[in-house]
């Protein structure tokens, strides 16, 4: 059985790497902030003193930590993983990042003889901590036929899309749709409440037909309540709109809807609601109207 | 039982009015193309030869026509329905018309004593034709109850929104909720194409998760086919966004999202695609990004 390192013991990183150990697998972790680490060796698995240590003692790396300088730190960096790889060892990268940058990495890990799948994920804290999250994979298929049962350890819906780097496209294009699902949502909703009507019967009689989406039974939902706490946090989808804004700018792929979203959320920013969720975008629209959709 | 009368028998009007007769009512039709009366008449409705005179013989007249100046005519106008009218007769417009339109129409049959209820339906032709349309009623609860089981044998999902008008609103709703939706399926898979990655594989990870919708399902899967025919044709949906847009300005309601969906749609109509499909508006994206979603 592969021996598995994992780097990143955020709120994701914890539930993903206990459920590893869950799985049987030996495991041996590394974080920035030290003490993140206790609850995952409670469960089975080592510490180790850098990601180095991690690489020297796993077969199979895996990492989630924020942004592309994090993952280009922990994997290159002078004490970063590589120092301690071997020859046909496979890193797998589940942060969300740069497609560009993802290959650059992969491109530098190559050099040493490692091969390196881009494994997004979406489905949250819940999912991490259910093994329920769905993970889209980019990277040699063979690659990904030998690491799918560790995949399988963490995730339901595993999906393959491509080469190095796709399976961050993928997961872009998943935020563009996430973003601007939820803006239409916000609109709609304040549209209904601007011209008095009653919104939640609106809401509950178009949820199920044409216009219906996750977002609109779920975010618009909790804004119908007046609820902006986190599911999603705005200061990561604003790091996501970043990186669609790079990927889109290398492509010269132009984003007129996905752009608008972009300017909305500067202004959850501006009010200092990065920790909310991404839901509160409805904000933007409320104040536009000078309405509020819950009074 | 009530006597009903059916005005336009259109792709919609023809299947709901053929469910009236079904249901054992007593129904009179007019339509302005004399010959699109005749299947209805063959299933046992009565044809009239005016909405005036439709509404002598009736005690519920529905009307289900194009657009505002539409319903004006055939229920105000020299023929219309009002000079057929008896005190305590119920008007039903199914039209997708202005809410604010339709606040007026309802006051000066009021001045007659006629009741009107405005009830758009979404749904489609499939739905006027299987008596599954959905249903958002507005006007008085009472007589809304009153009518329930003639809506009832034309549609599925029956909701009651609030005071006349209401029901316009929320299919305005609706339709905000359907485009705003769409224009980000149709950015979210040109940018996947743009940036080289399998499409298919793309719409098939994101679409059971926080990214899914009605509109990636149904009209992102046609577009990945290269189909741009209607389900619900553009120069319908342009209808509409009119409609939201003098509802919006008369609550001075900003709506970014939707007006940025509305001029999109403009270049369908500048392209002549006023017959295909709301998913078409896939081509103003892949006009702005020199690519093509499905060679």
């Amino acid at each position: 059985m592969k021996r598995i390192g994992f780097i990143g013991l955020g709120l994701m990183g914890t539930g993903m790497s206990k459920n590893l150990v869950k799985a049987g697998y030996q495991v041996t972790v590394w974080n920035r902030t030290a003490s993140k680490m206790k609850p995952v060796v409670e469960t089975g698995a080592k510490a180790a003193k850098s990601p180095k240590e991690v690489a020297e003692n796993s077969d199979i790396v895996v990492s989630i930590v924020t942004d592309s300088p994090d993952v280009e730190e922990v994997l290159l960096g002078p004490k970063g993983a590589i120092h301690g790889a071997k020859k046909g060892d496979i890193y797998i990268d589940m942060s969300t990042i740069s497609p560009i940058a993802t290959r650059e990495i992969a491109a530098k890990l190559a050099e040493k003889g490692v091969e390196m799948l881009d494994a997004p994920v979406s489905g949250g804290v819940i999912g991490a901590n259910n093994g329920t999250l769905s993970i889209m994979v980019g990277g040699d298929r063979k690659v990904f036929k030998e690491c799918k049962p560790i995949l399988e350890a963490m995730g339901k819906t595993i999906t393959y899309i491509g080469g190095i780097g796709d399976g961050q496209v993928c997961k872009a294009v998943n935020q563009i749709l996430v973003g601007t699902t939820m803006l239409g949502v916000a609109e709609a909703l304040v549209f209904a409440k601007k011209a008095g009507v009653d919104v939640e019967a609106v809401h509950a009689a178009v949820s199920g037909g044409a216009a219906g989406s996750w977002q609109l039974t779920n975010n618009g939902g909790r804004l119908l309540k007046g609820d902006h706490e986190p599911g999603f946090k705005i200061k990561h989808y604003l790091k996501d709109l970043g990186i669609i804004a790079e990927t889109a700018k290398a492509d010269n792929m132009p984003l007129p809807a996905t752009s608008l979203v972009h300017q909305l959320f500067y202004h959850c920013a501006a009010e200092g609601m990065m920790d909310k969720g991404t839901q509160a975008v409805v904000i933007a629209i409320e104040k536009l109207a000078n309405t509020k959709l819950v009074e």
